[in-house]
């Protein structure tokens, strides 16, 4: 049994001591970074933690089952994009939604009312260039010391992956696309 | 843009056809895998699909913020285990006490009454030799068509990912434990 190997939880008898908000990012190019983001953003709930999901591609009129299930929580899961894809014709509108969606983001950020905050897809405006990741990480060191925030998305930029807490990568192993398999509701989207 | 990066969901305009119940397995050694198949129950359940977490190795006395939240979700997340960990005394008692699990969970995914069934940390006892992979390959082959089920844990065996439709492996970058943080309620328990 390796350290890596070794079981973080509550169980742990020995361990380290520092309590702080943590910088989490899901990243990869597999499924799971926004799900995941969901299941802590679900767990927290079950805590009476007050908590946001902004997702910054997804169109504003998405109606999926995290949509849907935030009503039913009374939490809010806000969808912000223009749902901005590789086929989009106007970039330009989609970077300057995204420098706009991130000014919205810094002040619900810097207010300090949640305890977790999730910015989803946020890696693909710092990506594109769109958002210098430098002013992104500046707003995370200024955040409210016991806050926690999840970014999500593929291609997290390494100044990130740097002064993140926790870093994970979602691989694909095996996609049932590739056998053909449509993608299902309530567990894709 | 490699066939790798195309981004599946419901934007797609061509695509494959098939509708299924997915058998996914979310294995690694990173975080993410029971949280990111609670994302999945949070979202099945935004769609009002009939959902269940069954938890082979958290102890059932767990209180922790998956268990809070079903509660107030009115969803059956149940830890059914006796806490199992490396340190366990009495490896015959798990075993046994696995075994007895994974029949109840036979019942659960063979009566149909739920769309989405996930196995929490299910490849443990698998792992361990305590269960032969082909009784649950035979079990899920078995299942209602339609129906969901998820698998997470570390050492997903191969007979299991070889008969699973969607894997995804995650993978530590980076642990907060490493730098002395100490797991955080709410967000990694």
């Amino acid at each position: 049994m390796t350290t890596q190997e070794t079981r973080h939880g509550p169980q742990s008898v020995r361990g380290p001591r520092i309590n702080k908000g943590l910088v989490i990012v899901n990243t990869g190019n597999g499924k799971g970074k926004t799900t995941a983001a969901m299941g802590v953003l679900m767990r927290a709930w079950g805590r009476d933690m007050k908590v946001v999901m902004l997702q910054f591609i997804k169109h504003t009129t998405a109606n999926f089952g995290e949509q849907r299930a935030a009503e039913k929580m009374g939490v809010t899961v806000r969808a912000m994009g223009d749902g901005f894809t590789w086929r989009s014709q106007d970039l330009d509108a989609s970077a300057d939604l995204a420098r706009a969606l991130w000014e919205d983001a810094k002040e619900v950020i810097a207010a300090g009312e949640f305890d977790l905050v999730i910015l989803d897809e946020f890696t693909y405006p710092m990506h594109y260039g769109w958002l210098p990741v430098e002013d992104v990480v500046d707003a995370l060191k200024a955040r409210p010391e016991m806050q926690h925030v999840i970014i999500t998305g593929r291609h997290a930029p390494e100044a990130l992956v740097e002064y993140a807490d926790l870093v994970t990568e979602m691989n694909v192993v095996k996609h049932p696309y590739d056998a053909g398999i449509k993608a299902q509701p309530g567990i894709e989207f």
